[in-house]
């Protein structure tokens, strides 16, 4: 029998009505002839709550502890859906992270899945149960503690398990309808994508887009799972992430854009007058890793060749901007720069298509777009599939429509910009 | 270095503030030499809302399932009862059930425990860390499953560890001062014993006294584990549950009477008109026992020799009484009764006291206060230490004054009953 991995978030099983609704959909699942695991992540606002006494008992709790608190909130969400499920008539087994064999390293709050055992779903599987398993937490290897895998991780349990029980697909349900060419927030005209490569999502998630977890994504695309994601509120087909081809008869040329993102997450910090000697950047650089800072774009202006000097500007997640500001601090006697600017203002926007490669008219026109719609770039990064642009924030809004729009992305025209058009 | 194990219910551990008292508490018991060991439950009306989740969901959950989810509800006040510890500069480790290695049977919602593995418990102490248990839940030994001991099980969890850890004592934190004569809302002049023995405090709470969970007085005394009953609100001695004989210089002798225990959660079922023949009343106990009924007090009236016919009564727990009257019209035709009657406007008043064996005439006393306060006895039964009578339950209040004042136990007289004084 096939097996479908589902994952369900908070604000599926926010309350006693949705959680029945989510069981009637599992079932479905399981009459349709599959073998159903589920991932579920903890009701509604849980987290925060359990966050907000922790905070009430201890400004800066263990982490280990922590995790303890937080897990607490898939085995609520698990068991209740686990209930739902047999008061329908369906055997049902709900496990936690560790019972389902979920192993992690032992950062608390961050933890990376390092392998998957899962005996004991196999196992229950095998009796005919539907089995329901706590997102977002495992079992350290080494220590046997329990631990998270941070925000967004139960969609990591999902592919993971999928992964492990090599299922055919990797069911996301969220409160959209799929990945969209853009936030439909901000671009009214946005169209749901049906399919999109692994490559081009990971990009799309780098980048700012909500959908999908990062790791999820990198984790689905190394063991080859496609992704579906799709609303828990409709029955709609959502959007397919795979690298596998498309089944004959369907579009036989993939679109040169997958969609755009953007960012409002990051603050710009630039390190002025930096003496232009080999070695200094790396000083810079090492400084921000040691405080385990996460990197985003990097810009070195050109030098002013009469000064010796130059400037090196690059993003960081603004929650760790204050930290990065700190650790550059520090080294400025010894590199010997001038001055620290730091900007959390910006707005990243990003063109993401893995048909960009062989299409060299796309820069051409994503530029032309932006000129057109009078934005200033103040910085740029790229990769094979995807270029990024910093601006201003406040016109971030305005930039995504003018670049969705020269793509022809817009769903009410017919012009879908489709490799060897040349555009 | 000597290891205390103390349980702190869910009234004491209710919200953050009380979570911060009894983290000082546990730290001060840490500071005065000892290895802290901490059975907890969850916080104040976590239970019944889990509860009350689990009942919209499904009316009739599987019991597996429903331990899943009231599991939850100390991993989350563990977890925050360490956070506030460490806050305070305490190395402290929590652990589940199943981590603490509390191994108990399978039967889900009333778990036994049948074994006690505290090794991450004794490494933790070894690292100088104070140790904070689950209460209420182990794991199974067979499936491996997640068990919760049924209500008041915390206090049978601390009492474990402690058998377990051999521990100098099990201190069971509690909302009122220790263990008294009399329930004090219905004798304002009971009195707080210092010392009560193990059989003393197993035929109260078996006699309907709360104070102590039945099952955690059993598992104490076949362990020999002296518990301290105390208030987590004051800093006063309380009551000590041990069978060991008292230091030097405290009471050479012990009182007669240990307390007056009140119960108003049973009925009385009478089977009316039984055939008097030998095997009636086999057949009308088997069917209570196959259908589960715990049943209490039993009393067969003298049989009526011209009829041949005699009555057969029993008391049994209110919320067992329709599946009793169930379990015995079923056998009604084959066993030939007549009738049966329902009563639950019962009230049982037991004296208990270890004195009783070697002073004949505490029935004499104790009758004749009740004759005073014109009771009408319906039921007696009795065991060495215990006597226990069933009344209408409008007169139970009453009923105890008059015992309690009887027999001396009034905090305001001089005359304490002791052991000799041949009353």
């Amino acid at each position: 029998m096939p097996i479908v991995v589902q994952k369900y978030g908070g604000s599926s099983v926010a309350d006693a009505e949705s959680i029945k609704r989510v069981a009637r959909r599992i079932i479905d699942t399981r009459k349709e002839g599959n073998d159903v695991v589920v991932a579920v992540s903890a009701m509604g606002d849980t987290t925060d709550e359990l966050l907000d006494l922790a905070r009430e008992v201890s400004p800066m709790p263990p982490p280990r502890e922590l995790d303890m608190l937080m897990t607490a909130g898939e085995r609520i969400s698990m068991a209740l859906l686990a209930m739902a499920i047999a008061d329908q008539g369906h055997s049902v087994r709900s496990f936690t992270g560790s019972q389902a064999g979920v192993i992690t390293d032992a950062q608390h709050g961050r933890a990376k899945i390092i392998d998957v055992t899962p005996g004991r779903i196999t196992e229950a599987l095998g009796k005919g149960h539907i089995v329901i398993v706590a997102g977002f937490q495992g079992v350290s290897k080494e220590t046997k503690e329990i631990t998270t895998l941070g925000r967004g991780g139960s969609d990591t349990t999902a592919v993971a398990l999928a992964a492990a029980l090599r299922a055919s697909v990797c069911e996301i349900y969220t409160d959209v309808d799929g990945v969209f060419t853009a936030d439909p927030r901000i671009v009214p005209a946005a169209r749901k994508l049906d399919r999109i490569t692994a490559e081009e999502m990971l990009e799309l998630a780098a980048s700012g887009s909500k959908v999908l977890h990062l790791r999820s994504v990198e984790y689905a695309r190394r063991f080859d799972i496609p992704i579906h994601v799709r609303s828990s509120f409709t029955s709609k087909e959502g959007t397919l992430v795979t690298d596998q081809p498309a089944p004959e008869g369907e579009a036989v040329e993939a679109p040169i854009i997958a969609g755009v993102a953007t960012d409002r997450s990051e603050a710009k910090v630039t390190v002025v007058g930096v003496p232009d000697r080999s070695g200094m950047a790396a000083q810079i650089f090492a400084a921000i890793a040691d405080a385990e800072i996460n990197l985003d774009m990097i810009v070195q202006n050109v030098s002013a060749t009469e000064t010796g000097l130059t400037d090196i500007s690059f993003t960081v997640p603004i929650s760790e901007g204050p930290a990065a500001m700190q650790a550059l601090s520090k080294i400025q006697d010894e590199v010997g720069f001038a001055s620290l600017l730091y900007d959390d203002q910006i707005g990243t926007l990003s063109l993401v298509g893995a048909g960009m490669k062989s299409n060299p008219g796309v820069s051409a026109t994503f530029f032309k777009a932006l000129a057109a719609a009078d934005i200033n770039v103040e910085m740029i990064s790229t990769s094979e599939i995807r270029i990024s642009v910093v601006m201003r924030d406040d016109r971030l809004d305005e930039a995504v429509r003018a670049v969705h729009t020269a793509f022809g992305l817009d769903s009410d025209q017919e012009a879908v910009v489709y490799a060897g058009t040349g555009r």
